[in-house]
């Protein structure tokens, strides 16, 4: 192994090493030289070559929502990082561990025409846990500095040994801070020429900090909150985006089995269980007008779980009928989504519901059965309808995501990809995912790319054209594992707009929020060495999904066209539909 | 014409197309609107739709250079804004006035959870020339506002009128300083639903601003300037990226006849003229170890004008024999880049050089014999070395440079492509321009099609494979006049790292430096409508220049493959060549 003889990579690759980082993404650049090769060198790190700095950001994010764990990405000094802000942002609100590290010149060298050259420190200030502003070695100095300073060497000695221990110490809190608040840091690294020269052996031995992750746990809060909790017949359980397997068996199904809790999970909950609610504007949309539904519909209790909610009218309504109490439940993150938030409870859901769970009593409701008979209703009507309809987008959902394989990953696109996948079943044993942090359709390929990149299953992502288009730097990648699977709904431009009240199929319609294009993924998969196939209608689509999945030579793309000016007629009249009369 | 309800939404737009403002480039989006349904039925109003918002960036800073005058652009709330930074950083370092309006939610739903929102104040902090974080209207309120507030008619009246005086005062602003300063500026506008409702007449008149230009002008240090030059027999003119026709022809000759003044002119500095050295890099890399040269290269005076300096050498020379007196004159920007600046004067250089020239007296000096001699030489010895070599990059780009049509605009990718045109004479009819703000591979193809849309002229871009491919989604635009051109110099990776010092050839060189790759753009350009050629040696390559620029129905995309491995060899031997004895 190979080691750059610049104290500060050596100390910032010993430490990431030490806290368990082991991928990280890299994009080409010469200021970030010490790190790549000291990076590339080291046995333990899986590092992969990236150039877009968009789409290298939204791997490395893919790849440590998949690890549980922080990934690092690297690049060069000047205008590169800016490109990482996307996905900066989207872990942000994601709770992910990304580990930004930018190169950056000498602090002399900033703002004085140098190229590549911008102010590094503070650009993601708004979106980040932490930023560690490194300072420059001095035992590796320019000619400017030299002259300036005019050191003796034993003040040099001692001026380096306070940079090296503020680095060691800077590092630490920010590589601690991306694991114990869960999301993205910043570390920014100036190095001076010569930054080439490599070493045999490290020369600086930094220390490790060890982790803080304290639980904040009220036992009082809790035991009141029970106390409420035993007396309500109306308690809504709603549970944003959560990684798959957050909530243990035993407290899901206490929850499943109450007839005075109904449980919203939303399709990027990974809570999957047939007592649950998951499909949740299927059941809100019909009634977002009918007070009296509304009344029915209206929680005492509300407890939250996980991030972002995905259903807009969920929101609306419970805004509008706000519940008496607001809980919400997380380790990180909490938002007064309803402006009605009574108490956060910082901590691990599990952890909370074995608290919680020792002091509630059973109650008797009709709560839930009400719901139950409502939920079956509508799934009969949804079946009714899509018998009878044409092939648009929403048959298009039906017969993908009702033949995807058990046991995969799945990755959402935004915005229309994650509502359609709303309103249909999807098998319980598949992990989900989608960039709901920003809901951007910035990096969703790149994000399940990474994804892929280090998953022990296969990974699909479902995305819609506007989308693809957006992230196609995602297929410059050459870790792509040949079981990927992308299918791209293609309605030629972004048909949610169409679902909005604009007025549509005028040409300002088109042009500024349709934005219809008449393009195809069948270039972009030639170039990328994609195997390529289509279906325009459900008995083409029903048989190229009958071996989509299997074992191939190549990652494949299926693009489905779908009528452009009939799929939001269908979206339309299906949530219609509800409200008729049988 | 019509006009949104939202009477912000009115006084950003009357106040854009006041200040004259008719270029706007907007992105899809449901948040913004009430801008984009705005600006788009306003008949003085050019609107272009591009989706992906890093690209749409760079296309408006491209129409904002050509045009010399601000452009818009718009995008909804969220990471959407994002995209937008390494286009604005360009901006900010290359004095280039782009408008950035994003759409924001109203405050009381920024961080509750809700889709496509981030924190957008200050998200810019770091590389804009103003903020206006403009405030929601409250005749628009929602409901929420509503309930909280619960405002009389005549409290919301009052109200409402200081938000209107807020946000005109705060768009004038921002709108005047993107002018008086040149470079970008933000606006965050926030608008609650509904977004959609237009009206057939305004229902706010906002007041315009003027702009406050003022020139500080120091007769006295002027003077005492003249007074220093006219004793100095060393004095050398350095001249960075310039617009064309900056300076005028007068000054310019003043400058080229005085026998105790070397002007070296960067190649985007657009003067081009036979007693400049218009080739810094020729002139001064074979000299660089030379003492004895160096020493006869040291100016005694030095004024710099206009923005960045390309070459890295001139940069370290002048670094090392600093003139004794180092001037800067720009309207807007200094960097010390010499860490020797004597005096910054912020005025334009034309009228500078109308009060410098009335103070001073010619001096006899053979500073500049001297140096016009090397320069023969060298360019004796460049055709000597060009005629003996194989086809790589630098016979391409003799071929490619040698042959453009008069008259028309040039954009210059980065690094390899702005670094290699520093060798070669360029046509002096031609306008070149080349995003050296930050000198990143991110936007320019992009930028070269933003000026392709408002130019007069026809435009060209020569880009290397990495900055196309990172900017592949500029060609997704439906604007694209017929006659632009692109010529792309393909050798397969990022060949300017072969010319640095890392170890190349090896695995992690070619992985994470070079990033090597096997991808070419001819699906891109079928995918595109561009129509294709190819060439891989100087012969096939001279044959497809010769019609390339001809008339043509769609626009064109020319191909040049060279050979990775020897384009570094050529180059490097290339500067040895000139010490070589004849």
């Amino acid at each position: 192994m190979k080691y750059s003889k610049i104290p500060l990579a050596q100390t910032l690759v010993s430490l990431c090493i030490a806290k368990g980082i082991n991928h990280v993404v890299i994009s080409p650049g010469s200021r970030n030289a010490p790190l790549t090769l000291s990076f590339s060198e080291q046995e333990n790190i899986h590092a992969y070559s990236i150039v877009d700095e968009r789409c290298a950001a939204f791997v490395a994010l893919g790849m440590a929502q998949q690890l549980g764990k922080p990934v690092a990405v690297i690049c060069t000094s000047g205008s590169a990082m800016l490109n990482y802000y996307p996905a900066i942002a989207e872990a942000y609100y994601s709770n992910i561990p990304v580990v930004v590290i930018s190169a950056d010149r000498p602090e002399y060298l900033i703002d004085v025409g140098d190229g590549q050259t911008i102010r590094q420190k503070h650009v993601f200030k708004n979106h980040i846990n932490y930023e560690a502003n490194l300072k420059q070695d001095i035992t590796h100095k320019s000619t400017i500095l030299a002259e300036t300073h005019q050191l003796s060497a034993e003040m040099e000695r001692e001026l380096q040994q306070k940079i090296q221990a503020y680095n060691e110490k800077e590092i630490n809190i920010a590589l601690n801070t991306a694991v114990e608040k869960n999301g993205p840091v910043h570390i920014n690294a100036p190095f001076d020429e010569p930054l080439y020269t490599m070493l045999d052996a490290p020369t600086v031995f930094p220390e490790v900090q060890p982790l803080v992750l304290d639980e904040h746990i009220e036992h009082d809060n809790i035991a009141k909150a029970a106390a409420i909790w035993s007396t309500s017949t109306r308690k809504m359980v709603l549970v944003g985006t959560l990684p798959p397997h957050t909530i243990s068996k035993k407290y899901w199904e206490m929850l499943a089995n109450d007839p005075s809790v109904i449980v919203f999970t939303e399709t990027t909950s990974n809570l999957r269980d047939e007592k649950f609610f998951n499909k949740i504007d299927q059941i809100i949309l019909p009634i977002e007008k009918n007070e009296e539904m509304l009344e029915e519909f209206q929680p005492e209790i509300l407890i939250t779980l996980g991030g972002m909610i995905v259903s807009k009218k969920i929101k609306a309504i419970l805004r509008k009928r706000q519940p008496k109490h607001h809980w919400h439940i997380h380790e990180n993150r909490v938002f007064d989504t309803f402006f009605c938030l009574e108490h956060f409870f910082q901590m691990n859901p599990n952890h909370f519901f074995e608290l919680f769970f020792e002091h509630t009593t059973p109650i008797e409701s009709s709560y839930k059965a009400f719901w139950n008979s409502v939920k079956k209703d509508r799934e009969a009507k949804h079946d009714i309808y899509l018998n009878q309809i044409e092939f648009t987008d929403l048959k298009a959902f039906e017969a993908i995501l009702g033949t995807l394989p058990s046991n995969i990953i799945l990755h959402l696109g935004n915005s229309s990809t994650v509502r359609y996948a709303q309103l249909f079943e999807i098998d319980s044993s598949i992990e989900l995912f989608c960039n709901r942090g920003t809901s951007g359709i910035d990096g969703s390929t790149s994000t399940a790319i990474g994804t892929a990149m280090v998953a022990q299953k296969q990974t699909v992502i479902i995305t819609g054209d506007l989308s693809f288009f957006y992230d196609s730097n995602a297929l410059w990648n050459n870790y792509i594992p040949k079981n990927f699977r992308i299918i791209l709904v293609n309605n030629n431009g972004g048909g949610i707009f169409r679902i909005l009240p604009g007025n549509k199929n005028t040409a300002n319609f088109d042009t500024y929020f349709e934005t219809i294009h008449p393009h195809t993924a069948k270039q972009l998969a030639e170039m990328y060495h994609f195997e390529y196939l289509t279906a325009s209608d459900t008995a083409s689509l029903q048989t190229v999904l009958k071996t989509f999945y299997d074992e191939s030579e190549q990652p494949k793309l299926l693009e489905v066209f779908t009528p452009r000016t009939a799929n939001d007629v269908t979206l339309i009249d299906y949530f219609k539909f509800f409200n008729e009369k049988k």
